[in-house]
């Protein structure tokens, strides 16, 4: 039986992972975190560091900046709530190792409907502001617009957070 | 008798052109597509393009990139369900024509209410990022929210699109 | 007895100050007006003016750059409805003065849980943008959707602003 999705949707510091972090708390399963992030810089490790603090022990972690539908087939299960964090990073991550992002949004997109167990991702939304001047920019927008569109369709739930409140558009 | 008249609201790639165009398929009327957008670089064709072969042959296509008001009186009517894609691209190719926009978004919002038919809007929002380094991205900013305003104002529904998803904001 | 606090949270030119502004006029106290933006240049300049001539004459004005907390205080009473306009400029003039961001932020958060009157806290949501280029601007970025998290937690009732239009998110 496949398990259940949800897309934690929002903006910089809107909250976002700590809401998903508390839905995987709450579900009283085994939680495991797929950490997308690289360490580039001072500030993402900064970033990540703080993230791993506020999680605590309770929580297994897993890093995976490429192969994230590989790595949800390989750590799903009946048991488990699975959070990735996030899907932004992901994308920066494919588009830096100059993948197929179409390929790669498609794959994951239904790959997730078979995933045996519950399973959240978290996302940025950058679509709202003023097109970027650069090129790079606005395709890293159009890609992560069509990510979302992509996951949010595949994800039983979906809410939009800001100032650390959901807004729940499916489910 | 005045028509129907929808704003569809979102960010870049949020899915907002495909959930207005969805709607005015549904209403059984004679699809009108009026394109504000024109066609400046291999960028903009494309998207264009796109847009074009997603709606198929049942669209009545209409370019118009500054006389917005003088279009719709011409092609709205009560068998009609005119989409408009969108105000963003109207208010650039405004600006770019250095056009009055307070007096031209007055005389559009006053223009819809006595529209005869169904007409749809698609907007992006541009206001939620952080302020833009240029006073021409700021002004664009400013007028493009009191557009906004100024068409929900207007209108009978409102809709705020994020990955896909509607957000009913009025009507 | 402490009053009821609101957050009002939107974009550039969402209709946010005057949604504020039109709850403050609607609950019949005493209508004051804390602004924190400074007139640093002709267009902020015109921008004050433009807002204090739409408030017309039933308002007290007080200006107030940093120290938010204190001119709350001395300002909020049983018969009065305060309206902060807003903290993302508050937040703006604590950078340029080398505040601790982490800490006046916090202050403000304990405080307004205490105050004996109607407040109400006109934010910008910026973070829903691609991430900005310069450092000065993330820190920014993150620090404002920290604060808007702060307020939102102690506010009894949160609105998300577009278009002129409310979205109820918490109350």
């Amino acid at each position: 039986m496949p398990g259940k999705t949800t897309l934690v949707l929002g903006g910089a510091r809107s909250g976002k992972s700590v809401f998903a972090e508390r839905l995987v708390e709450q579900s009283g399963l085994e939680a495991v975190y797929i950490a997308t992030g690289q360490a580039y810089d001072d500030e993402m490790i900064e970033r990540i560091a703080a993230h791993k603090e506020r999680r605590g022990s309770i929580w297994t972690t897993v890093e995976e900046p490429l192969d994230l539908t590989g790595v949800l087939a390989a750590h799903t299960g009946p048991q488990r709530a699975v959070l990735v964090d996030c899907l932004t990073l992901w994308l920066t991550n494919l588009m830096m190792a100059e993948r197929d992002i179409a390929a790669e949004t498609a794959r994951l997109g239904s790959a997730i409907t078979e995933l045996p167990g519950t399973v959240l991702f978290v996302s940025n939304e950058v679509g709202l502001g003023i097109v970027p001047d650069n090129r790079m920019a606005r395709e890293f927008r159009d890609h992560a617009g069509r990510l979302n569109q992509a996951i949010a369709a595949a994800a039983h739930d979906v809410y939009f957070i800001a100032a650390g409140l959901p807004l729940k558009m499916k489910g």
